[in-house]
């Protein structure tokens, strides 16, 4: 029996759905990495880069409401619960303890690139299936793009450059 | 090698590290599993109870960073790692998929019943250690509390009373 | 003679014209039944479904003026006079009178279903005719499907569920 | 069977209920065509008229609000539902499409002119039925007698001057 | 020997002073309960109702406050000392101990309208005495007649409807 | 030629006219005395009344700007001009120069004291021809009294007390 | 049968109920002789006591909310309805009537003096029984021991002295 | 008796004390006749006019309080009393009655560059006497000009242009 | 070597880095010409006109951030130095000195609608290259739209009409 | 080696450098001892004066703030260190421990007094030296003088007067 | 024909209106090449000097608004075209592409001190022609002079010291 | 003669007054070379440290207001004047003129190590004599902990790690 009844078509659903909750998921890991981040980082960057991980945290708190909210708008139970994050968190993690300043820089880089490249990927899936989970989708990629310019600014001189 | 010094002595200091880590578990598995309710409830109570999750929610985080940056600042690197959540997590959980209003109630109850019960071993635990710290976990019960007697206040009439 | 010259080409001009003024009267004749219901519910939830009702009409008003300045922005002049509403509106409309809970619950779903499945359809007309109204016709979509979650959530039980 | 019970006996009901749903019908019918105005109109005054005119649609969809809630408070279920409104609405309309400046401002004074003399009638028929609803009629009128004083002031050099 | 003297002559100020004396001693034993039963309620509209009395004890303790101010500006010293309000509280009272939700719902529509029928009679009683003081018990009954539908609105349905 | 036309009949707007022009003139007059006390001011108690006397100022300027605007809405032109209000304010005025403490209080009972007065003969002298302007003036007066109570309080011990 | 079970074992609790709830009715009668005395006071310092009387009740009435809530979180129902208070209320009060700047001074000297002795009691006694609530009457006790401060600051010089 | 002593020596003192009352005396006048101008207004432009002359008025006002008690601060005791501000008032004044829109333009240029006149003189004056009086009369100087300029600019085109 | 690495193939970055150089040149060009305009307007419609302009200076300002952003968080350096604003800018300019209202009005409409044009080609262009960057060039032309239209309303009776 | 370059010739720089470092030993000097009254007054006034203390303290911290900066700007390197401001303080101090009220007053307008003088000739030193400086010290004088003044108003009665 | 006249005698205008202009295009310019350095900036610093920047564009705008309005004010046309910022624009520009942080913060130590020095000949030019005008170039250099010293303190250690 | 009676007895009033007072001058100290740091550090890191530190100026000067009263509240007088700060000011220093930014950070570790280090001696030695004063100490070391360890995980690399 469902609870919340659709306005989507089944098959639209089923990708529609699939894109929301696998970005569910990198946004809440995202947001748990951040926070770590911001904790245990230290360096003469510290404060700067402490206070620039709080609006990465931030922002993929608000995305993370929005697109469960999105989904269960569509009729699909998100599931945000902390052994599926675990389970399916997709992204590169960080090691346990303090964490030196350009390493968290680098660290946020990398994250936030597959973050995106995964995104990008649902951008397409959910051109037909829903322009509604589609926009949102669009408008979470370029606030992380914007925040992945920044690290990778700061990342500079790179090693591989 | 240390990366930040402590101004605990050694065994203050693993009492009180112990007792900040472990409430910064308890306080991330709260934050998901309040979101989580808040996303998937249904019943005629929904938009009640789905405001006041987010209290619980926003409680949580607030006194998670309190929490963690109270062990960084005693020299202990704080674990919020989703990994680390998902391992550790000792509050009563919930199931997949949609939650039926009364059954959020009851979960809430449940739940910070189990992460008082804990907290007050820690109040004692640290009365010796920090009383810093101590004092932390004293404004952080009393919130909790409140919390817990609203849901407590709704959840009656009880199925055992 | 146009008063106020378009930026579109004629075709695109009469589709986008079309959704936009069809979408309008949605709009009203919405924010005129929410602010029925919102003075004329009875019933044990009735504060929590009057203030629910009120966020519904600050979002109707609030998209009806953008829809109606879109329209002039395109050179099509907007029609939301009294009589205009009245005559085309087609969405459920209510009952004279005190209105109970659960039926103003049912109510909404049903008005702000029916909203959505005109609003994908004017999604598709306007992929052509003008991108930019499609992306304002698409947000309001996310808006309405949000609410309409809200209200399907609490109206489980169902009698048809 | 009444479900919200009045607190005024039941003549003094009869006549102050019917003043207030004559009310809430002009005032709902002059935030639309205040917003129809507002839209449509046109030449070098736009921008000064425009704005003028949200504060008029904003002054009757306050006092809609009041006058509906105080219907309630009486016992007396208001109706502002479109049907009612285009049926029943008794001011000065508006033609479709585009609008000239000088034109809205003539409209709106004498929308405004039928408007207070309707309600200087409603004060008097409730002095003895209900001075609390006679005080909210009065502080309308004093908010519509300035509204209309300012469209009066700048609809100077006035064609029958 | 009088401190503060009076603008209104001797008979006016005794029918004046009568009746505010009544009315602040009605909302202060008015805002007691209101707090009372926010603090005791219990069942599943806990939160709702509780808010909601607070606003019930907010617009008391505003009032109470013009009302004594009110008096004072008269010449006459207000009582609003603990034994005065417990000694002269006329208004449905409530008994010790946890309240049910259904219970503190009824509670409201009583007390409100006792409150109501006493400062109609008083708003009578002003009206050659002193307009100014009247203007401020319709403006309160204007209040308290809006807050008492809510409760009777939510009243419903009634045992004896 | 008019050229703000009146809502009013002949009769009415006179009345309602003089009161209304008679009021300007106090109001106007008692900002600028306000003002030269709040400047001229000398003695321990200067803070404390320098701070008062700006209430008392803010409050003769807004209903000022109500009472001039009441009038124009009526159709009669306001005359504020600084030779009008030297040669028609009747009010207890200040002499040149500094200004005792105790002095100041005592000059502020008197000018409210007559204002309140007058303001009174003026809400009989409105109450058939224009109620509108009455609650005007109503509320003012009760904005007055309470002024005046203030002044008069901190008045005592009174010389002739 | 408890409607709200206690996260606190049975001897505790009744201790800390009681310290709780006589806390209540000290903080809710200082509420209402703290507002008595500000409508009461005449004399030339009347502006100045005046205004700091307001923060003495607001200091009351936020604590009396926490100190009920708090009772009501550990499962004790608070006791504030206005026969209770009048008949428990034991701090110094107040006649009635008119009441000198100077005496008002010395009354909340006492008061507060009175109120801080019984605080410093119940701060002992809640030691053991529950260190959460104790921590809000120590919150308490820092905030009425200022205010206490200030009243004895400006009580200077006294009659003893 | 000089009951507030200076910091500027005698001679200093007079040619400041000078400037800042005839200052005084311009901007109360200013004031007046900006709000007489402000409620009289009639013709197309209204409610722009209507606007921009509060913010004279508004300046006005602000820098009349500063003048005042810098002269107060400086041991001479400012005179801004009726009777003083329609005897000295040097700028050019209005008729009673309504006023057409475009009189009012030109009326406000006229005024505001007569002031402007006669405090570059008093700049001048105080260059000796009182840089800090001077810095006051420059700021001011400058925000007239502002405000000139703007009703300069549509005033055009000009009679004599 | 590059600086920012992109998350677009080259293809598409170039397409899209294009699009949104051209664009930012067209935002700063029609900042500096509405400042422009802002300071030399003359006419009786100045204060209308005026504060309009700042609103299209505002928009303008933050587009240009949003997109010169976005060109960055894509790996193409945006340029926009006085040199090259000056250079490149293709929308219709001003000449020097003094500019009457109704060609000011007259400006900003042609100026819009060449952006808009330009805007168009640039939204089609970007469809398969990056759809984040066009939904960004989709809410500016739907906001450039909007002040076009307002132009254009007041901007009648045309020459042409 | 000069850390921070100076856009001023040296002899400009030598005077201009002394004069600021001079005031920001006065102002931070003031900042304690306004504190340390604001903390120790007792007598009737002390209200008024204790919040009138904390007007100087901000006063003089904001100050302290623009002046140190100032030098720092010119590449002169502030001193405000502990024994810097208690080995240089040049104004009249305080005694240890509780201060009656109308001592405090006669401090401050002593201290007051004292600071204003020493401005003054630093507004003479600096007016070829450097202009921009010079206005700082005009406008903090101008601030001081006007505090200056309220504490000389209320200290009237004076012993020599 | 000149559309706004002047408060200024002619040789006085001229060499005022020079000043003002010529600050306009050194502000307009400034936004330019500190927004350009904004979004080009990279390396470890990249946050820190990315936010600075943004207050130097913030004040530069800020300050070219009330330049340019001063001007008009006088009687000059501002002009601040694309063209005119162009061709121009005296103080160092920045070269094409991405900057390091290193050398974003010596090309704004460089800009400011050119631009510095610039305003102080101004503001000796301005003494005799416009003390008003002065008065605004001196609080600008005092700003920028701020700005600066925060530029130069983080360039350090510099090559050349 | 004690003009502020205690509510403490004598003995725990010594400890808790002694414990007070020298709090009271390490956060004056603290604030002042906070300031002191504020305004001379040099190098790269500049605006982060800049920032931060008055973070702790800001702290400090809070809980230095919170300290000071406290004290007066339990009768004794605090000491807080310029020659107490420079005699019994027994943190870490700084040397006059410019400071490197490293330097700072060293500097800020470890006046607030001592800091702390003194605070928990007074946390223990007021557990005995006043719990509330105790409190006020627990919540100031948690703060001055939360910057250390701030200053602490930007100090690395440290030359002894």
């Amino acid at each position: 029996m469902t609870m919340v009844r659709s306005t989507l078509p089944e098959s639209a659903l089923r990708v529609t759905g699939d894109a929301l909750q696998e970005t569910l998921v990198d946004l809440l890991g995202l947001s748990l990495i951040g926070k770590q981040a911001h904790w245990n980082i230290v360096g003469p960057r510290f404060r700067s880069i402490h206070l620039q991980l709080d609006e990465v945290v931030s922002t993929a708190r608000s995305y993370a409401d929005q697109v469960a909210e999105r989904a269960a708008a569509l009729g699909v139970a998100p599931d945000g619960r902390p052994e599926t994050v675990a389970a399916r968190f997709a992204l590169p993690g960080t090691k346990e303890g303090w964490l030196r300043d350009n390493d968290v820089v680098r660290l946020l880089v990398e994250a936030l690139t597959t973050a995106i490249g995964r995104l990008r990927e649902r951008i397409e899936a959910t051109e037909e299936a829903d322009k509604v989970s589609q926009d949102l989708l669009i408008s979470l990629t370029a606030e992380l793009e914007k925040q992945r310019w920044m690290f990778e600014a700061e990342n500079w001189p790179r090693e591989d450059a």
